[in-house]
């Protein structure tokens, strides 16, 4: 364990470690132990079909070999898997397998396998205990906060939890073998801490891009610890987001509208929110935050390789619809977190429509 | 509201009220208002088909006149509609109502409705508020303690949360309409209350079993306050099950063997653990508990119209068998909440299984 990072999410009660660091699968069992992690009961790993064939066999083996009884269970990779049908599925493998109340839930994947697996945690005999093995860069995103859920036919993430993991252990080689558009997509999530919360680690993230993207074990594991920290200091203080937590939606209400509008996987999530957040920085500067606050946001996230102008193809009025779905919507202006410098963001609850709809109509503009 | 009882669960910052009285039906809209049930966000109630002609139409227009927004969902009756099917129904009819974070649920019903509902607002939006309003006496019990759950394909009430309601408000008019066999089945576990933590209370219920089973309004309200009462004070010792809540189990362990092994309707829960309570007491008695343990629970139980023999035709090795599923069982012995005199209940880890077998033969030959 020489070398990787720690840090704790700060929740009284329900806090809990991050671990990062490079080969750390090969300390799980060390790890589980030393954060209550039991023996005695059964645990269940949840993967997805493209991780299971890749890192699998690597974490059962390392638990088995320190006395863990391991079960594993495979869902379908991909979003359409965060349903109510595969929680009934996983929760009869569960049980199957015989684990109880004091047996763990270990999720080993993205955003996806996470939210599913924690909510199997969360719902199986009202609550058993839960570890994060994320294996994307955007999953440093979802595995602090605690939020789980799978979706139901009519909207995201509506059936869920609050539930915090025991522990979370990174090992940044299981990133090694991720696709390169999700390294970009993930590190958009990473630049977003940033922009919100610390003007130091913009710069940092605009100077060391390169190196984010060949996923250098150094760079890589600073920036989830810096991306997992700022996530995790604006959680403690809002754990049940009320209000704070809401400057984590920066980018998100453009984001999410332009995820609606386009066809199935032209515009993966981080990809969205980027070009979100350069809409954010824009609307900021016209609500008076210095020009630059556009011109660093668009250089760091072009660094990193995300696209920073939206498809012109997409159609304006859909996409102000989608928005004003997005429920933060009330007679002609919208709630929207604006930047007012770089590292700094605000709630503005009264942002015009009509500017908004300005802001979308420029991106399809902007220089690449 | 002259003359209605009131008692709260001691649960910290959870802690909550339950209200007792006859027609307080009538003051929803006072007491949703009282414990912060907000009117600018829609509000639904669920309940099912049997009493949605009976109490649902009262209840809408009582909240209505108050200024609540209420919409209305109907299940179907049974312990079938726990499902993860209904929950997905429930959140789609929530979602096109438009629900939002700041709504509430409202569950107008038995166990079956409280326990569903339930779990509708545990993971609706991760967590909205929840309001009891139990018509049935059964659901005195399944109102305390904030146990909410679905049944899987599997294993009953495996996927759930604890989440308690803002308020319960048991009107006794609405028991009015209850078929008789429920109202017996119910009073078996308010009979267990007493004998679990309260003597004076088994001696009352013997004297006045009468009234109860008349549905007398204030001997049905005291008891029902006094089992509320029990209820919440083992609860609010151990909220999230560790181990005085096990006492809860009086006559669980063979009533749900008993449930397991006879045909679909032959045994309401009550009724199984009716016979299973008289089974603890022998069992009581054999370890060294007075006499009286048993004749005093014999004889309250049958004064409230419970069966007290064990159907013949239910077959011995089939009940010890669906008893070891039942987890509490390790080579030969078995855990079980065994009186030590009325109204004072002990968890034994080492009852010998085949002593359990004796006494299951003895409840078939019981005298009614
Ligand atoms: N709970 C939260 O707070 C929170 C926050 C942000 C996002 N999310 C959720 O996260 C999900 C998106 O997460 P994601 O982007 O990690 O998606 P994902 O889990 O679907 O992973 C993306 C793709 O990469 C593959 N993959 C993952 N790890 C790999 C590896 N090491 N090697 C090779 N392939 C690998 C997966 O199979 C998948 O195809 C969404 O459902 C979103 O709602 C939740
Ligand atoms: N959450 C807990 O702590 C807890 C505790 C005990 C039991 N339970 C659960 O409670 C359920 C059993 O509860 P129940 O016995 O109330 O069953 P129930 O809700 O099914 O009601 C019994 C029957 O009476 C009918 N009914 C209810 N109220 C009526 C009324 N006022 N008039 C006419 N008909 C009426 C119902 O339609 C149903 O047919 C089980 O699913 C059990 O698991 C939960
Ligand atoms: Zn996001
Ligand atoms: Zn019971």
């Amino acid at each position: 364990m020489s070398g990787h990072r720690e840090l704790t999410v700060e929740l009284g009660e329900r806090s809990y470690p991050i671990y990062i660091g490079e080969g750390l699968l090969d300390e799980a069992g060390k790890l589980f132990e030393r954060h209550g992690i039991s023996k005695k009961s059964p645990l269940m790993i949840i993967t997805d079909e493209n991780i299971a064939g890749r890192h699998l066999a690597h974490l059962e083996s390392v638990l088995q070999t320190a006395g863990f009884a391991v079960t594993s269970a495979i869902i379908p990779a991909g979003e359409t898997s965060k349903s109510l049908r595969e929680l009934e599925r996983l929760t009869g493998i569960a049980l199957e397998s015989g684990l109880d109340r004091k047996s763990a839930i270990v999720a080993l994947g993205g955003g996806v396998v996470g939210d599913l697996a924690g909510f199997v945690a969360a719902s199986y005999m009202r609550g058993i205990k839960f570890v994060q093995v994320p294996t994307t860069i955007l999953a440093h995103d979802s595995s602090v906060g605690g939020k789980v859920a799978v979706n139901h036919p009519l909207a995201k993430n509506i059936i869920g939890a609050f539930h915090q993991p025991e522990l979370v252990l990174y090992d940044l080689l299981t990133l090694q073998t991720l696709p390169e558009r999700e390294v970009k997509a993930g590190l958009s999530e990473v630049v977003k801490h940033g922009l919100i919360w610390d003007a130091e680690f913009v710069t940092w993230c605009d100077e060391n891009a390169g190196k984010l993207l060949a996923l250098d074990a150094d760079a890589l594991g600073y920036a989830l610890y810096k991306g997992c920290s700022v996530k995790a200091a604006v959680v403690s203080k809002d754990e049940r987001e009320n209000d704070l937590r809401a400057i984590l939606n920066l980018g998100h209400t453009i984001g999410h509208a332009l995820e609606a509008v386009a066809g199935y996987n032209e515009l993966l999530h981080g990809e969205a929110i980027a070009i979100g957040m350069i809409g954010s920085a824009k609307l900021g500067v016209r609500l008076g935050a210095p020009e630059e606050v556009y011109h660093v946001t668009k250089r760091v996230l072009s660094r990193v390789g995300l696209p920073v102008r939206l498809p012109e193809h997409l159609d304006t009025d859909e996409i102000m619809r989608a928005m004003m779905h997005d429920k933060k919507f009330q007679e002609g202006t919208m709630v929207f977190i604006v930047p007012t410098a770089i590292g700094t963001v605000e709630i503005n609850k009264s942002v015009s429509a009509a500017l908004v709809r300005e802001i979308v109509e420029e991106l399809k503009q902007e220089a690449v």
